[in-house]
This record gives structure tokens, C-alpha cells and sequence, in this order.
């Protein structure tokens, strides 16, 4: 079943608003989440409001919340996101990065005391506008083993790098550190499909193709997959995502990260408050003129692009460029959702007496 | 052969001030190459001394450079390096970061007109003892193809951050962009054995286990190894390095970065100049108080030391673990060195009449 996006904005900005936020803040956070059913990251959407909505109810959300900088410098600062959305507190944050990079070159937040911030991508874009380079981490729920390790330790902690280009569209990174993301393993499992080895293990640490594996008590594995892969250096780069999104803010970190579903309680001794993020904003012309910059980007950009493919593969492709076409195309077409989401939507809707559209 | 760190080091000193270095900048050379081989970074230490020697004759690598800010915010510099040795230009760029930092909170430093500059460790470890993060990133000549392309278009581009802890050693994350680095190959070809799947392609584009793949017109592959496997987000983040290191610097960047080896040209109508660096350091303090990070991260590093390690593995590591361990023990027992290496050495010695110790 394929929705208008209007209509499905206007639906979940409803939604936020019975729950309490203001008008401005829930329209944010409506454009955040659905930006990842534009892009295709479905499990980052709509899908999520629910789920979003229980955390709400068991107090873990403040809809509310006084969002503040707790600490800085010229170019650093620390923010408490007072358990807001983490799709209203990391814009908040970005902001304030750009606000400094204006100032003194580059910004850079660490946000303690926040929830999910939906797809990381569109933290990072936020600085693309205004000649900067984006970048945006965050933590989130254990379900990562480090290499060696039966046990989770790690979130699937995304790291997304957004670059501007002058006449190319700009250079988009937005990826887990793990081999898969999390929502590939759904789209698996909702069609009974095998994963290839190398994305998930079991609960006594051995690889599995059983895309069922992570709720068996496995987990997912860093990028890489095995130590022979270079699974080491996925493991190296989601602990650093994660030190620098929460023990520089004092959020919950590794195995304390308080879990996204609200029927699993968070630990009950947090070494932080919430989950944490990390935002990064580059004036490019901090380093040279941004014409210069930009335009050695649209070379960088076609001469990656016009890579010598490999016979019977795609071509080259540039981080973004996926993404992109299917916002353009999903904007015209719609969104597609599933039926258990579709239905899970119009539940809300009911509770919340909100028409949930067709 | 195994040789004692401070002869090594003696020996190195002599042949960089010997093609006219200053006593400073050999030792400073010498310091950081030689910590490559106690590191156990064999590929990246003295081993390379004669191919910087051959670099120099050709006039490519400028042994008395006036290494210098181009341009410059409150938070980041353009550091030009005169065709200096890397070894050198990068501490002084991490050194300006860290000046940026002690003022405004971080400090940023791209690099370009620079040269290989040893390992990527070395550099971000400069930040540990102000209490500050250090990252370190590079571009390289191209080995490595994206995902899709054969064509190599990328170096292994590394990525190396530092972060500091108290009564723990610190955390060192020092990794190639790449399913492998070119080093383990090169062990893999002394020895005459294959290559895991997942390292190397063919001149086709075709995975193979030959380990001198990438001599016969082949490439490394980004970290994951496969597009199945996330090969698209190694690319990506040898990509954001490439631009990071070289875009923002006004050095070479992708398929132009000039070639290690001395017999191979350097592209004749070149996109920028010499190789480029990013060095990054973040005070600790511009975020909370360095006390709280640092036992925070002591509490880090013992939890996951201590995560539950699969049956019949070894225990979790902590980035950095088997790098510090080694550096302990060749600081006692030597630098092990394979005999090509010794021999090179020993010709270099001759020519430049400094006598290679035993």
C-alpha cells in the first residue's frame, strides 16, 4: 500500500501534537522521520511513531522538553536534550554546531539525555545549505558484539557525512557500522529469507544465516563481519561513535544504552542520562574559498562516478546517490508501508481519534 | 634479524640528515617511522627509509621545507608542506591543532603539498598527553577500487583516533579504510600463500585469493569486502577521508594522489599539489571535566575488556591493545627485521657511508 507523503506528514505531526508537543516541534519531527520513508530507510519512518509514542506513555519521552547547552567553548558545546525526541534534540544541536562554525569555523555537540533521532542523515544535511560539511553520530541500543565478544555491547551507532558540491548534487554517506543494518534483517525475515553470513551471530557467538538470530539472543556483527574481514575495525569505528556521542556528553554508553523498544526497561543503574549524539558542522571555507572547494568536489564526484565499472555491474555510485532518487521519485509515487505497519498506524490513529488516511 | 630500537633509530637519523634534513626534523622523522616498527606497522617503518631516500632524489620530497599556515580560522588551518617529508609536516599540522584547540575548544588542520607520513597512530597519539582526542586521517596512492569499479580510485586512507582515559591505557583505533592493509599482503606473498576471499580483486574486477592481486593490475578492497558485505561504506569512508584530507587542503586527491614508489610518474597535469592530511584534536575539557571523561572511559574500556568472549576465542580487545603490547616488548627485544629489508639498509648505508649496525 503505497500513502501520499502530505498525507502521512500531516498524520504523524497530528499524532506528536495529541501527545503534547508544540506545533513547531512536532512539525520537525515529523519531517525528520518521514525523511527516512523518502530515502528509503523504512525502519527509520513512520513505522517507528508508535513505538515512539509507548516510550511517551512510559515516561521515557518528555514531549515537552527544555532543550539547553549545559557547557562550551568557541567551538564546542554540550547539550541536554531534557529526554526529549531525539528528532527535535538533534536539530537543536546541529544548530547550534552551525551557529559556531559561523563564528569560529567549525562546531562540534555532544547531546547527552535524548532518544532515537531517526535517520542520521538529516542531521548532517542540515549543514549542506549553508556551505558546511555535516556530520552526525548517535548510539543507541546494545546490539552489536565487538569482535570476539557472545556478548552486545554496541548499537548499530550510524555515522553520516554530508559534503557539498557546486553543480553535483552533494556527497551523502549515512550508514551503520555494522555489515547490515537492522532493517535489511527485517525485510528478510518478513520474507523468510536466509541472510548471507557475516551479518549476524547466535547467542554462543557463532556466525548464522538465521535472519531471526539477533531476537534469539544473537546479535549483529560489526562491519567487516569476522576478524579476517576486518571485523575489528566496524567494532573500532562504533565504539568511537559511541565515546564521542556519550561519554563526551555524559549519556548512557555500550551496554547501558537504554533500549529503543518501551516492554524492556532501561538498566537501573545508568552510568549517564538517555542516549547520547554527536554533531560536527565544517564551514568549507574555512579552509579555502568555497567556489574552489565546491568545484573540486563536482570533479571528485564525476571522476568517481565515471570509474571504470566492472562487467555486468552497476556503475560507480556516489554515498547519497540512491537515497536521493528514491526521495525524488517517492515524493511523486508515495511511500510504501506494510500491512503490520499500515495496521499499527490506524490503531493510533483510533486512540488518538486522527483519521489515519485510506 | 632482530635489531635494538635505538640503533635503528640512530641509523635512520644519520640518513635523513645525511640528504640534508636538520638534526631536528631527522629526529622527529626518525621517531615516528621507527614507532611504525615497534608497533608492529612493519610495512609503514624503516622498511620504507630508502624508498623516502629515492622519493628525495627524484626532487619530489623537499628535505628542508618551510612548512606553513596558508589559511586560517580561530578553529582550523591549511598547512602547506613544501614537498616536505610527511613524517614531518604532519606534527607540525597536529601541533597547530592542538594550539586551536587549547583556545577555542578543537582544532582542525588540512594538509596539503605533503608526503607519506608513516603511520596514521603516530599523529592522533599527540593529542593523548593534553588531554585531548587527536584523529589522523590520510590520503594515499590508489590501490583500492569502490564498490562496482575496477578501477583503483582510493588509497587505504586511514583513520586513526586517539582517545585519552586515566588509570587505562589510552584507546587507540589505527586502521586502514580497507578489508586489509597492503602489509598483510605483503606477508602473505613472502610466505606463498593465498589470500582470504574479501581482500583482493583481479584486473576484472573479479574477487581472488592470489595475494599479488593487486601487483598484477588488481585492487584492494574497501572495508566489508563485497557490496552484500557493506564494501559501500568502506568506500565511503575512504572517500570522506580522500576529500577531508585532500578537497579541503587543495592537495591530490583520488586516482591523481602521486604514487609511493619512485619509479612510477606522478600524473603530469595533477588536481592539486602533493598528498593531503587531516589532523584533528578535541579538548576533552571544551565537553566536561576531564576527570569525569576519563574515568568515564576507564568504566568504558573495563566493560567491554571484560564482555563475555566466545568459547575458544580470544578475550575482547580494547583498539590499541596489541599495538601498545608489542611496542612494550620490541622496546627489550628488538626490532625484527626481514632480510630484503637488511639488506636494503645495508646498501643505503654503504652509499651514504653510515654504517648499518651489524
Amino acid at each position: 500500500m503505497t500513502f501520499q507523503y502530505s498525507l502521512l506528514f500531516e498524520f504523524t505531526k497530528s499524532i506528536l501534537i495529541k501527545i503534547g508537543c508544540s506545533e513547531k516541534d512536532a512539525d520537525l519531527a515529523a519531517d525528520v522521520l518521514l525523511s527516512a520513508d523518502l530515502r528509503g530507510v523504512d525502519s527509520h519512518g513512520v513505522a517507528r511513531l508508535s513505538g515512539y509514542v509507548r516510550l511517551w506513555e512510559k515516561g521515557r519521552i518528555n514531549a515537552t522538553p527544555k532543550i539547553k547547552i549545559v557547557h562550551e567553548t568557541p567551538s564546542t558545546a554540550v547539550v541536554d536534550g531534557d529526554s526529549g525526541l531525539g528528532l527535535v534534540v538533534a536539530p537543536f544541536a546541529m544548530q547550534v554546531a552551525i551557529e559556531k562554525a559561523k563564528k569560529v569555523g567549525t562546531g562540534w555537540v555532544s547531546v547527552k539525555n535524548s532518544n532515537h533521532y531517526g535517520i542520521a542523515g538529516y542531521h548532517a544535511m542540515m549543514a549542506l545549505n549553508h556551505d558546511m560539511i555535516g556530520i552526525s553520530l548517535t548510539n543507541a541500543s546494545p546490539l552489536v558484539s565487538p569482535t570476539f565478544s557472545k556478548e552486545r555491547m554496541l548499537g548499530t551507532n550510524p555515522i553520516s557525512v554530508a559534503i557539498p558540491a557546486k553543480a553535483e548534487p552533494p556527497f551523502v554517506a549515512d550508514m551503520a557500522t555494522t555489515t547490515a543494518a537492522n532493517g535489511k534483517l527485517e525485510i528478510l525475515q518478513r520474507k523468510e529469507l536466509d541472510a548471507p553470513l557475516g551479518w549476524v551471530q547466535d547467542k554462543d557467538g557463532n556466525q548464522t544465516t538465521d535472519a531471526n538470530g539477533v531476537k534469539k539472543g544473537g546479535a549483529l556483527l560489526p562491519l567487516g563481519g569476522d576478524r579476517e574481514h576486518g571485523s575489528h575495525k566496524g567494532y573500532a569505528l562504533g565504539a568511537i561513535v559511541d565515546i564521542f556521542s556519550a561519554v563526551l556528553s555524559g549519556a548512557n554508553y555500550g551496554p547501558w544504552v537504554p533500549p529503543f523498544v518501551a516492554f524492556l526497561e532501561p538498566d537501573p543503574n545508568p552510568v549517564g542520562e538517555g542516549i547520547g549524539h554527536f554533531l560536527g558542522a565544517m564551514r568549507v571555507d574555512a579552509f579555502r574559498p568555497a567556489d574552489e572547494f565546491k568545484s573540486n568536489m563536482d570533479n571528485w564526484i564525476g571522476r568517481f562516478r565515471n570509474a571504470k565499472p566492472i562487467e555486468g555491474q552497476e556503475k560507480v555510485l556516489i554515498p547519497g546517490d540512491p537515497e536521493r532518487e528514491l526521495e525524488a521519485e517517492r515524493k511523486i509515487t508515495g511511500i510504501p508501508l506494510i500491512k503490520p505497519v499500515v495496521e499499527d498506524l490506524r490503531l493510533l490513529g483510533k486512540r488518538f481519534e486522527i483519521e489515519f488516511p485510506i
